[in-house]
Formats: C-alpha cells, sequence, structure tokens
C-alpha cells in the first residue's frame, strides 16, 4: 500500500512555477487564500488519496455493485468517501462561499482531483458527479430547487446524476424520447428509460438527484425541443419530508473495468408517478447541460491522465528495482544484471508515459485555469478565456482518454508477464481507462465537435486565440538555447496545422459536410498531439530557465527530466502529426464514399 | 452463439487465390492431398471452432484455472479437447504420416489454427504447445525418448509445455539458474523454478512433458552452458509404468485475459528426485529451443491476429444493425437512423480492423508457405525460404500482437458503452490479446533481434531476398491501374527502409550496439508495416484481376472490400512509416545518452 501514484513534486511544478495559480489569489474572488493555504488543501488531497482511495483501489475492482431487490449495493466505504467529500469541502471546492462552497480556483481543485483519481479513480466519481449536477441545478434552478436539493448533495449526503443516453440514443441525443408531460401542479410527470448512467443509483447515500433531459410533449422534434430537469430518486414533499419518485433500477452493467462504481439503466414512472423538476427554460436542456458536459469531458481527461499517472509510477518502481539483462556494451554473462530502467527501449516505454500523463496535466490545468481566468478577468476578456477553453474541450477529453490506453499499456509491457497478472495494479488501470474515449461523448462525436464546431464558431476566433497563445510560449524559448529548437519545431507544426484547417473547411463547401468531417478524428488526434506539444514546451521553458538559476541541487534531476521528457515528446511524438496531415490532406474520401456492402463476404 | 469470427471466403482467397496452395499437393511429400481435401479440413476446423470452442469462449473466460491441493483445476471441457485434438490429428497435422502426423502443409493449417483461435484463443492453446513440445522432440530426441513421450501427446493424453522462463530470468535467458547434475544412470537430476509456464500443469490430460533449459552443472556462464531437457511430470519407467517426477505447481497466475489457460509456476526437484533426460547435445539447447520459440512466436501472432478477428466480426456485426444517428447530409431529425456502419469514422473504425486482420493473416500465411516451399524445394533452395522466415519472424509476432490491441480497442469503440461491457465478447478480446507483445518474447526482444540479427546476419542476405520478393509483388501490379498507385507507394517505402537500414547499421559501428539498437522497436514497427503492406498488394492484385475477370456477382462485394482495405492502408497505416522513419534518423540518442535518476523527483 505504499505505492506511488502521483508526484507532488510535479503538481507544484505546474501550478506554481507553470502557470503562477499563486497569482490569482491577487484577484478579489481569490484573496482569502494564498499559496500556503492551497499547499494545506494538495496536502489533504493527498492524504485522502493515500489512506481512504487507494487501499480501496484493489478491492472496489474485485467486489463490483450488484443490484440487490431494487437496490444498487455498493462498497461500504462508498458512504465514508461522499461524507469525507462533503465534510471535507471537496463537492463543494470551486463554488461560491455563499453556497457553502470553498471557492477554490479549478486549477487548484483539479491538481486535488488528480490526486485522488489517481488513487482510485472509481471512487473519486461519486462526488464529482455530484459537483456537476450541483453546479448545474446552481447556475439555472430555480431558488426553490436549490434550497430543496443543493445543500444534501454538497454535504454529500445524496449523490448527483447526469441522465442523458438513452438505449437507443448514445451519440445521437436528437432521438432521446424520455417524455415529460405537463401538469398544473408545478411539476411534470415522467416516463422513459436512461442507460449507462454513473452512480444513478447506491446504497452509500440517502437520495439521488438526477440532472435529466427529456422532450415536453409535443416540443419540437431534434435538440431544440430538448429540456432539462431535475428528477430526484425520492422527492422532497416537505422540511425533511421525502417521498419516493418512481425511479426504478432495471440493470447495473457489468464492466471491464472501472468497477468501483455503478452504470445503471434507470426507468421512469412505470407507475405513473415520476415527477420532473423543468430546470430552467423549455427546450433549452441541451444548452444548459453543455455546461456539466463540458466539465465532465474535462473530467474524463482527467480520470484518464490519473490512471495513466498511477500506471507509470507504478511501472517506474518495478523498472528501477526488476534486474534483466546487462546494456549492450557489457555482455559478459557472469557481471550482474542491472536494473531494467538502463536499457534504452524501457527508458522510452517510460518516457512516452511520463510525456502523456504530465503533457496531460499541463493541458487540464491549463483549461481549468482559463475557467479562473473567466471568473477574475474584466469582463470584456470573458469571451477569450470561453473560446479558449470550449476549443480545447475536445483535445483535453480526448488526448488523455486515448493515450492513456497506450500509457497503461506500456506499463504493462514494462512489468512483462507480471504486468498482465493481478498481483500488480497495472492490469487494472489498462482496464478502468479504457472506458474513457466512450463516456461523455465518444472520440468520434469530439472530432466532428472540434473540426465541425469549434474550430469555425465566431469566425474561427478561438482558433485564432489559440495559435496566439501557443505563439505566445514560442516568443519566450528565444534564446534559451536548449528550448528553442523546440519551438521552432512547435511553430512548423502549427502552420501545417493552419494550412490543413484552412484547406479542411474550405472542403467543407466544395465537397460536403460528410467529406469534410470523414477524418475529423484524425483531425483532433493531430490537434491534440499538438496542444500537448505546446505544454511541454511551457514546461521545458520553466524547467531550463530554473536550472540556468538557482535550481536546488535536490531539484536538478527534476528539471533535467522535464528536459529529457519535453525532448521525447518532440523527438518520438509531434512527428505523427506527418502522417496525419499527409491522410488528412491526401484527397481520397474512401470512408465517405465506400459502399457499407463491401464489409459483405 | 450464432457469431461470426472468422471469413471461409476470406481464408480460402489467401490460401487458394493469394498463395496457390493447391499447387504444393504437386510435390511428392504433399501429394496424397487435393484441395477437395484441404476444403474438408477446413470445413472440420471450422465445425469445431463453432460447436466446440465457440460455446466456450465465454465460460473459460469466467470460470479460470485453480490450483487444488497440488493440482491444476481446469474447465472439464479441455480434457474433450485435448482428446478431439488427438484423434482429429490436429496436434500432428503437419508431422509426417511416418509418426502418425497427416502431413498437411502448415499454410492450411495456419488457416484452420486461425478458425479455431478466433473462435476461442484459450481453448487452442493446449494443443499448440503440445505440438510445439512434439516437434522438438521429433527433431532432436532420442528414439528411446521419442517412443516413450510422443505418442502420448499426438494424441492429446499427454500436454507439451516449453520450459524457459525462470523468475530471476525472463527476457534474459542467460541468466537462467536451473540445474541438471549428471548421473550414471542415463538421465540428470533437476533442481529450479520455472514461471509463467503456459499449461504447466492441469487435469484435462493424464501427463505433462516440459521442454525444459537448465544449465549443467558446472556449464559455461551465459548462453553457451544452456542445454535442452525432457522433463516429464510423471516418467515413464517401464510399459504402462508411470512415477511421480517430483514436478510441483507452486503457483497459478490469475490474468487479466487469456483466462481459459493455466500458467503456471512450477518448482522442480524439491525431493531431490527430479529426472531430466537430455535431449541432444550439452550446451546447445538454446539453438534447439530457438524451434520451438520460433514457431511459437508465429503461434503468438496468429493468436493475435484471432482475436483481433473475432473482435472485427463483433463489431462488424454490431455496425450493421445499431441504428444511430443520420448522415451529415440528413440532418432532419425526423428521418430514421441510420445504421452506424454508414457513418464514415465507424467504417475507418472497420477497415483499420479488416486491414489489420486480414494483412497479418497474409503475412503468416506467407510464413507459413515459406516453411512448406522448405520442405518440398531442391536443397539449394532451402536457404532462401529458412532465411525469409527468420527475417518475417519477428513481424509475424509483433505486427499482430501490437495491433491487436488497437483493432480490438477500436471494436470496443464500435459498440460504445456496450463494448465496455460483460454482454458483449469484445472486452473479452481486448483483455485476451494483451498478452501477445509479452510471452514468446517481448516486442522489445523482437526489435532487437530484427535490427540486430536478422538483417545483417549472413551479410544481409535474408534482407535483401525480402526485398526480392516485395519487388516481385510490385513488379505484378504493373498496368494495374487501380493498383498501379500502391505498388509506387510500396516501393518508396522499401527504398526508405532501404536507406534507413543501411544508416542504422553503418552506426553500429560509429556509435555503438547502444544507439544502434535503442530504437530497434520503431524499427521493428516500420518493417512490420511495410511487410503487411507487401500483403495488402498481393491481395489488392488479385482481387483486381478477379473483378476484371470473370469474378461472379456474389464476389463482387468481396473483392471490392479487399480493394477498399488495401486503399485503406495505403491511405492510413503505410503513412505511419514516415514519422517512424523520420525518428529513426534524427540521430538523437536520447533514451541511451540520458541519466535514469531524471526519473527522479
Amino acid at each position: 500500500m505504499a505505492g506511488k501514484f502521483f508526484s507532488m513534486r510535479n503538481l507544484k511544478f505546474l501550478l506554481y512555477e507553470v502557470f503562477d495559480t499563486a497569482a490569482l489569489t491577487k484577484a478579489p474572488y481569490y484573496e482569502q487564500h494564498n499559496q500556503k493555504a492551497f499547499d494545506l488543501v494538495l496536502d489533504a488531497a493527498a492524504k485522502i488519496g493515500q489512506k481512504k482511495f487507494y487501499p480501496l483501489f484493489e478491492e472496489m475492482d474485485r467486489k463490483p455493485p450488484y443490484l440487490e431487490n431494487g437496490q444498487v449495493k455498493v462498497h461500504p466505504a462508498v458512504r465514508d468517501i461522499m461524507k469525507e467529500s462533503g465534510d471535507g469541502g471537496w463537492i463543494g471546492a470551486t463554488f461560491p462561499e455563499a453556497w457553502g462552497g470553498e471557492q477554490l480556483p479549478h486549477i487548484l481543485h483539479c491538481a486535488c482531483h488528480l490526486i485522488t483519481s489517481s488513487a482510485n479513480y472509481s471512487a473519486g466519481v461519486y462526488a464529482e458527479l455530484t459537483t456537476g449536477a450541483a453546479r448545474l441545478i446552481h447556475s439555472f434552478a430555480s431558488d426553490d430547487l436549490k434550497n430543496k436539493y443543493l445543500p444534501n448533495m454538497m454535504s454529500g449526503k445524496w449523490q448527483g446524476t447526469m441522465a442523458l443516453t438513452e438505449p437507443q440514443a448514445g451519440s445521437s441525443l436528437s432521438d432521446i424520447t424520455t417524455t415529460a408531460y405537463p401538469t398544473d401542479q408545478g411539476y411534470y410527470r415522467l416516463k422513459g428509460t436512461k442507460v449507462f448512467i454513473s452512480a444513478g443509483d447506491h446504497d452509500g447515500v440517502d437520495n439521488v438527484v438526477h440532472m435529466l433531459l427529456a422532450r415536453i410533449e409535443g416540443a419540437p422534434p431534434g435538440v431544440k425541443g430538448i429540456s432539462l430537469f431535475l428528477v430526484p430518486k425520492l422527492r422532497v414533499e416537505g422540511p425533511g419530508k421525502l417521498a419516493s419518485n418512481d425511479v426504478s433500477v432495471s440493470q447495473v452493467f457489468h464492466k471491464m473495468g472501472y468497477r468501483g462504481a455503478p452504470i445503471t439503466e434507470l426507468s421512469f414512472g412505470d407507475k405513473d408517478d415520476c415527477r420532473a423538476f423543468l430546470v430552467g427554460e423549455p427546450n433549452r436542456g441541451l444548452m444548459y447541460m453543455f455546461q456539466m458536459m463540458n466539465g465532465a469531458r474535462i473530467g474524463v481527461g482527467l480520470g484518464a491522465t490519473a490512471i495513466a499517472s498511477a500506471a507509470y509510477y507504478a511501472s517506474l518502481e518495478y523498472c528501477r528495482t526488476r534486474p534483466q539483462g546487462r546494456r549492450l556494451n557489457q555482455k559478459d554473462p557472469n557481471t550482474p544484471q542491472v536494473a531494467i530502467i538502463e536499457h534504452p527501449d524501457v527508458r522510452r516505454m517510460l518516457l512516452f508515459q511520463r510525456a502523456v500523463v504530465e503533457g496531460s496535466e499541463g493541458l487540464l490545468m491549463q483549461c481549468a485555469l482559463y475557467e479562473d481566468l473567466q471568473h477574475i478577468s474584466p469582463k470584456e476578456q470573458h469571451a477569450k478565456y470561453e473560446l479558449l477553453l470550449d476549443l480545447l474541450t475536445p483535445m483535453a477529453k480526448t488526448y488523455p482518454s486515448e493515450m492513456a490506453i497506450l500509457s497503461t499499456s506500456q506499463a504493462i509491457q514494462c512489468l512483462g508477464g507480471y504486468g498482465y497478472c493481478e498481483d500488480f495494479p497495472v492490469e487494472q488501470h489498462f482496464r478502468d481507462c479504457r472506458i474513457h474515449p466512450i463516456h461523455e461523448g465518444t472520440t468520434g462525436i469530439q472530432g466532428m465537435d472540434l473540426l465541425g464546431r469549434k474550430v469555425v464558431m465566431k469566425d474561427g476566433q478561438a482558433f485564432k486565440l489559440f495559435l496566439e497563445e501557443a505563439r505566445a510560449t514560442i516568443a519566450q524559448a528565444q534564446g534559451l538555447t536548449s528550448v528553442a529548437p523546440l519551438a521552432q519545431k512547435l511553430e512548423a507544426a502549427l502552420t501545417h496545422l493552419e494550412q490543413i484547417t484552412r484547406q479542411l473547411v474550405g472542403s467543407a463547401v466544395t465537397k460536403g459536410a460528410e467529406v469534410f468531417l470523414a477524418d475529423a478524428t484524425l483531425y483532433l488526434e493531430m490537434f491534440g498531439i499538438i496542444a500537448i506539444a505546446w505544454q511541454w514546451l511551457r514546461q521545458a521553458i520553466v524547467a531550463q530557465k530554473a536550472l540556468d538559476g538557482n535550481a536546488k541541487a535536490a531539484d536538478q534531476n527534476f528539471y533535467q527530466g522535464k528536459l529529457v521528457t519535453a525532448d521525447y515528446f518532440f523527438a518520438y511524438e509531434l512527428p505523427k502529426t506527418q502522417y496525419l496531415a499527409q491522410r488528412l490532406t491526401d484527397g481520397n474520401p474512401l470512408t465517405a464514399k465506400m459502399e457499407s456492402s463491401h464489409f459483405n463476404d
């Protein structure tokens, strides 16, 4: 249980050296905090991770949730975890103090969340979902609903969920059919089924509050007829008075990983007594839900990163201590074997993992910082940060999600046969992280969101802002001999990305939407690699300056390691953009033009 | 249970249209067979796959082997499977008739094995290992040992294994310490421990025969002191007389996948009564074992391909039947949803899987054919086929093994959330196939074998032969307008590979072995992609000629599908060689030169 699953040194490097989180406290909204207070929060998160989450990592996988008499049973520790998440202020960490929150910066919360999720991803999901649902209520619900439901969610007594997917409508939200029938009692009567609802029911809380998308009877077809509802498992009928709300669990899914949290199928209104409470205006539900979904998407990227972090440190520990073979300049079998970390191919596998993990952490914190800056900037700058956050969300979700599969796979590879066995944690990391390219919008959906919406919206303004941000970093590399070559490579990649974007967007008109978006997934992959390269350049600049300055002796290895990993990223990962670029511009629309019958034999 | 997991049409295309397997029967060694007989063998394999293997696919995963009172217990069906494998002649399929074999071509056996392994990889492993061990005995053991042990192995009554790995010696075979002490009784007394021994013990057979590497007491250190032994669980002490041979099971590993077969830790000679019988000459064990290991390596590539095949067909079926969303030129939400196979991004995921599966099948059959040609060619051509087989073995092992991770992952992605759940088979395929880049020599070991040994051996002769073979295929594409552009791309890739190989091999002298081999894994990846591109060109040529000729109407989709998949491979996969080439030649030896302490923080 003494395993390392994250690096506090690295998180503080990102928070304080790369992103200057302490500067946020100059803004009135965060002025009650200071760096010392932030450190205490980080220490508290580390303690929860070590003492509460990590000891349950394996056990929650081996004893997954199950359905008994209509009630989902989860690991008994979940109740304790939810209580701690409420009492410790974690659920409301970023909420205003006025609503019982801690008013902490998102970037700090991001770091804390990386810590606890790397200890045990499943264990952290309960509180995270509750935070997301609570934020939606806080932003859009009536005061009556807020007063009735928020306090028990903030305290971890009640679970929050997002309930979008239906059996016939997963990626295609416009096809949901769950229906809300108006009444004259101030609520709607709900009927429908939702699937794949994370933490949709469990005995670790006293109630569950679903933020649910449905159609009001007679609403227009498609996404323009979707409304947002608050649908509790037990409805509040008066002070301390709860009544069953006709929500039942029809299934708990048996999953390959992520087994510490239940994914459920829920049935609403089997007895015609399910009351749904409209949040905001009718037919604007999808717009509201996007707030929660965007947060959840970044949360997915964060979860993937955290799992990859845990697998990285497990494999690093193994590679440092496992003797096997000799360096290639030493063939004498009488000499002792060396630790496998001495083999270049093993180092490559470790550098790959580190590059994915710490690069993704950079991008996630960058996104969190944009959110914070939105809060504290003058109004005229809000749009800038909002656009940047919007643009980067598909990358922050997808790059870590897709790469965690490969990163945890390399962790297994570092351990050889042992990595494939349950005695080591990495096989579970590999299983756990495979959900991430799927939930909260598949990779394919993210690609279309990026290319079809984000880069073209507002006349490409978000894309231009991103280029400005990246080029500002490139400018900082001037004169730093070791990192200037990396900056040059990033500039070349950005130029390439601009050309390709122009060409693709142009093709939307000449070739139609289907050909335009056929390889949006590859475009997303390319953009993701470039966004991470930008983050690595940021980190390399800081590391080089520290080494050029007065870095402590104890920090030398850390900074050198940052430079080596940045070097790795630009040598091994960034070149992948070239083959993606080649495919994206070769003008062969084979996937759009082929016949599906060509798959027949 | 009606799932499709392979395509007979495709296997026959490869066997008869691409590789002209029927022509083998002109050779005296295979003259007792004909294509009709081959078809019957294929049908028999399909029947076993459908009726015996596939129904146990899920069950053998859910009820994995366990250790009880020193005996490994496996699924009760294993005994039946082994009996069928013996009675049906599958274990001895490629053995000479003189030894009770079927004297079938390896390429046909390869096809049969693809069928059964795609039905249930774990179930096929028992017989495959027995075949490999039996071949080793047949090739190198004394007649006494052959007579005592072979018949019961050929009939499936006894299990064969290969016992190489030790706790302190996995990838580094030179460090094995299991010791054989000479006696004057015609045997050695063995002491030692072996780990990760597949099917090392189980109750589906009456005995287990280990082909084991050990050091004779006082042998020279390193690989030059390793000998091969036959070590039975029960030794034959006379006709029908068996005695315990002091081999015990200390552990059964609990694995993420591949759970239908036990992987064991074995202890030899705890009571000083384990007899080991020398096979061949002392200290030449590793050379002998390479015969079994090379076969096993190709078997691993085959297993990975078969699993990817099953996942591909499961996802294809799902994509054909799952309605979700609309084509991008159809935004009206009142129109019915389309099957997801109509979406270009989904087709891309399917084409990727198909390209990996059918390309790998091509390469595996190509290797099997070289083995057959070795048997039937005039002696002066033996070296040619042996060299080609030697060279291609690391690719035939590694390309499918590494790509199956991605291919089965895409199968999961096609199914979305359902793919992550146990109700569908693809999550098991994803778990099952992850072992393949590890066992029988990790990917890193294969890379060093390819670049450090195979491409340089005999003055690069094997490499030259490969180029000749590939260029002969390119020549066949002349005049076929649709495939000639693919041939050009392959030629460019070959030229690039030649340059890079020359540059890398040159660096062995100037920069030392460690820098030379630091990225051997990437070189292997590049070579693997090119080898598969060659196979796709072969298949595309045949398909195009069929379409230009008299292809039956029922075959049009199949051949068109071959051309689209070849097109896919050259558009999406072959370009990956460019970024690999860039890294391989950028001259930055960062993984060799960095300090391991740079991983500290």
